[in-house]
């Protein structure tokens, strides 16, 4: 099979690491184009040892195209996806767009590829949120043999999830930072260089969440089918260029020891154990960066739900681990295209 | 009452900063007298208008001194502090030294200042870790109002808390990086510029707990007197130079409002309110450096804890903020200097 693919969105963080996964993992298309804003138009992108010369996204665009990635924001998706859609497309939205959508299958392969739907026909897939996915690639394998009930996620988002612009401007920051300059926001509501903050979505007036906290409890419930599960979490912008960690504290519904936790998670595709006690090392972002597989460590018994006295090596339903996730890659790029196929290889 | 003040280990980032805390705070002392290793003798200090000059530690140094403050590593603190408290001298000890030492108060003055010594005599007391001190002054009032049954914590730990050596590391291997070099551990088992990673203390073989978390859950129990409240914590390094960060999932023994709780912090000596949804104005660590409070915000009730369809503003038993606190003024310096006032004052 060779498919026609296109990227749209093809100048932005997302859409390169799109390219680049396409190219790297030799997915098997005919031709690939890329579409961007008509301010990009003409833009060349290296691609498989020449160059994509950047098209104007522009009424049928969408015509000859089996399968598009989309990561042009939310706006431009609920103007094209469903056009596409309909005219036999096979759209995968990296956007918020969709996830929530009745009938819009939101996907991580590893852990949902049974809701993808039926090959043959334009549809959309959504992608989840990166923080999302990284989250689950770690504790699904945890929900599959343990059940789990509660999550307590606290989260390190690197630059690279709010796009190219945000990660020069940490750049930008952090020079003119040690060089003595004061303290400026270029690209947030707060500094960023040598700083943190609140993620920069919404904050809801009446819950206290922002936008990204509810996203990662509303697509755990429809990604994992299970609205039961109870899900808190805390996310938060930390001076990082790329790739996201998640400090998560997990209660099984059945007890397991630790044993047992670090086989399910080894079994599980996709995820690299990366826990060494002795020397220290366990996931960070430079260690995620760049890579395909979430990596998880600091695997260990919640002392919080140990009964007193109780060796750490007992069976026990709490459990704290720690995630690093490249977010371009598995966060974003990398899962759309193992999305694209599982639909059409 | 006029004193004489020693500052042990007054070269470092937190003697320094227990000097500049004197200062600030007119502690009304005849005289300060700074001490360090005898490779730091004869620095100057700027002082009160003046310059102090470093003396070497050495056989006697505590003669005459009522108040010493220690911030000279573990070792050095069980070299000289019974000595120096034998002798009739008040040791106020920042190291891990003796904090968990049967007899030794454990004390930040909000929280436990019931748990002082008389005054008159020497003794010593032992200042908590960083971490334990910005976690207990922003749950600390729930604890008195609800009653705290179990905590999860994860938290975003500064160069600071490593001395002044890890700052300038952070900051060396910063502009490394700008510049287009190759990330480089300089100061920990990890690159630190951009990255993040497990707090640097020794990870137990046995429990996976590293010995800042240990310390977290050790201190707790001691300080407020109460074995029985649960606990985990994961301790994250991030780069940041100055002011650690806590995001903290608490369980309370009885329900309580939103409205409730924020009006339990409002009213807690040392804590400041920074929240605000509408703007997403938070607490950071570039707004807690320098200043004595530990700001505490993202208050919101848990949304794993709340009965399904309650209204976030309903009695719960869980919520989750968010704390930023200076490690080396509250974290240290300012706790030691209120310990101090406490015991003569």
């Amino acid at each position: 099979m060779s498919l026609s693919v296109a990227v749209v969105g093809a100048t932005g963080a997302v859409g390169r690491e799109m390219l680049a996964v396409l190219e790297q993992r030799k997915f098997p298309s005919a031709s690939v184009r890329a579409f961007a804003s008509p301010r990009s138009a003409g833009v060349k992108i290296p691609f498989r040892g020449g160059d994509l010369t950047v098209e104007p996204l522009a009424d049928g665009w969408h015509k000859g195209i089996d399968c598009a990635l989309l990561s042009a924001g939310s706006s431009i998706s609920k103007a094209v996806a469903p056009v596409a859609a309909e005219a036999g497309t096979v759209v995968i939205d990296n956007s918020s767009a969709f996830r929530m959508t009745d009938g819009v299958p939101l996907i991580i392969p590893e852990v949902n590829a049974d809701a993808l739907p039926a090959r043959g026909k334009g549809c959309i897939v959504a992608n989840p949120n990166c923080s999302t996915i990284i989250l689950l690639m770690g504790i699904t394998p945890l929900h599959r043999a343990f059940g789990v009930e509660r999550v307590v996620v606290s989260t390190y988002q690197a630059a690279s999830g709010a796009g190219a612009q945000a990660m020069a401007a940490l750049e930008a920051e952090t020079r003119e930072f040690v060089a003595g300059g004061p303290p400026r926001a270029i690209a947030f509501h707060e500094p960023y260089a040598f700083n943190l903050f609140c993620h920069n979505s919404t904050v809801d007036a009446m819950t206290g969440l922002n936008g990204e906290e509810q996203k990662m409890i509303d697509e755990t419930h429809k990604i994992w089918n299970d609205p039961a599960v109870r899900i808190t979490a805390t996310c938060v912008r930390v001076p990082v260029m790329r790739a996201h960690c998640e400090s998560v504290n997990v209660t099984l519904k059945n007890a397991a020891t630790l044993a047992q936790v670090r086989t399910s998670l080894t079994a599980f595709r996709g995820v690299s154990i990366v826990d060494d006690r002795l020397t220290n090392r366990f996931p960070t972002p430079q260690k995620a960066s760049g890579g395909d597989d979430v990596l998880v460590g600091r695997l260990r018994a919640d002392p919080s739900q140990l009964a007193p006295g109780a060796s750490p090596e007992s069976a026990t339903r709490g459990f704290d681990l720690f995630l690093a996730g490249d977010q371009l890659r598995k966060g974003a790029a990398l899962n759309a295209v193992q999305i694209a196929e599982r639909m059409f290889l």
